[in-house]
């Protein structure tokens, strides 16, 4: 991976959506995790930079911790808001309590956005999203909620590229090394919760991706010895990630508009 | 227009895309307006259709009655939920007041479809959405908010068309006479705020999709008599519209993705 090349792709893909849109900067959630680590990094190179770091009162305390020392020394304009008060008011408006994890978790990602959408407006700014390719194909993410934004400089590189790339851009080791985790309740992990790990995950979509996991029969370059044996991943996986890309297609996609025929 | 036709065309679209989701049904905002009556009169008419009410205490109170009436009227599964805690504890987070209209505007059509998202991933419902075609190339609504939905059964229809449609399905005379508004202060008038009426705007889009307000100059066909000189939009609503399209084509657009080349 030419990480070099990748950097100078997405630095050229901010300043010029930045130019296009005629914002001052960009805002994005700042949640002490990696994504939104790398995707900060990069935005401060560009333009005014400025973060919402939005904890719960069950976030973990040292992913604040590692969001302001990251915040600190990129010199981003930031700001901690604690949403429990507003999730408290959810919960109370549509009888919803903190063990229906699911729909607590979409929650939260969505008065995030509403947080950011609205401080983008005060202040001029684009809101930048931090879902990487491995989350958006797997639909590992809430629609409406993280998974919007008005721009997304790292919505091509799987996870496991964006560990090498952090390290590549110098972010701090205390993020690079933490167990990847939505933070929603203690200890979280995406890994457990999906069930394989990112570098097994990544490995599975890549192969989908180049048309290889379409069928239970190896294709004539697997046969062929193109791809190493030990790269194939198993039908178990092959068949969890086509599933989870199926049914998770929706939130990639714009809303179906009903087509109407006027004669 | 046949509107035969179009109810045809738009309940064969929800009755396919709800089978093909596996969901036992819809949920709506209700707000007492047209277009969510018209949405709700359709969905009622192919599943069990559930509305949420979600008025702030500042909106108008005959819109509650008129919602109310509808949802009893079409069997509605509904519930009020009034807004008005949930807006303050957004208030008071980001430092927001009702006196910024367009924020505070924004930030009421995203906690709605907050609770719209809640709702339907507690009774396993699609979120239908209820922009009209109008305030789609218009961008006359808030993206991840009102815009925010699986399905739209009317994003094809122009609000003039809407008005008819309405008549055919036998909506409320009530809620067809009242005019436009997004009810987010009092006496708010689409028209109004727009500066123009929907007849205005729908026949100068129309115009536009026809490829025929691209220049100053009249085309052939309006040469050519093809069209009614009464019909030709003015030079300046020509260009409101188009400029509001321009910059509001991002609505409608999935978030930009930085490409990456990884070689």
């Amino acid at each position: 991976m030419n990480y070099e090349k990748i950097e100078k792709n997405i630095l050229e893909f901010l300043r010029d959506y930045l130019a296009t849109s005629g914002a001052k900067g960009f805002v994005l959630g700042l949640s002490g995790g990696l994504d939104s680590a790398v995707v900060a990094t990069l935005c401060a190179k560009i333009a005014p930079t400025h973060a919402l770091l939005m904890p719960t009162r069950l976030s973990n305390k040292t992913n604040l911790k590692d969001a302001l020392r990251l915040a600190r020394t990129l010199g981003l304009n930031h700001k901690i808001i604690d949403i429990s008060n507003i999730l408290e008011s959810f919960c109370a408006a549509n009888e919803l309590s903190k063990q229906q994890k699911l729909r607590y978790g979409n929650l939260c990602a969505r008065v995030r956005m509403c947080l950011l959408y609205d401080y983008s407006s005060e202040h001029a700014l684009l809101v930048v999203g931090t879902s990487n390719k491995s989350e958006r194909l797997l639909g590992y993410g809430t629609i409406f909620g993280d998974m919007a934004c008005a721009l997304n400089p790292i919505g091509e590189l799987f996870k496991s590229e964006i560990f090498e790339f952090a390290d590549f851009l110098g972010v701090d080791k205390a993020i690079i090394n933490k167990a990847p985790s939505a933070d929603l309740w203690e200890n979280q992990s995406d890994e457990s919760e999906l069930g394989y790990s990112y570098k097994e995950l990544d490995g599975a979509l890549d192969f989908i991706l180049k048309g290889l996991g379409n069928s239970r029969i190896p294709k004539a370059e697997i046969l062929s010895g193109e791809i190493p044996s030990s790269e194939i991943p198993s039908v178990e996986i092959l068949e969890f990630c086509k599933k989870r890309m199926k049914n998770n297609a929706f939130k990639l996609n714009t809303p179906a508009i009903a087509k109407v025929l006027r004669d």
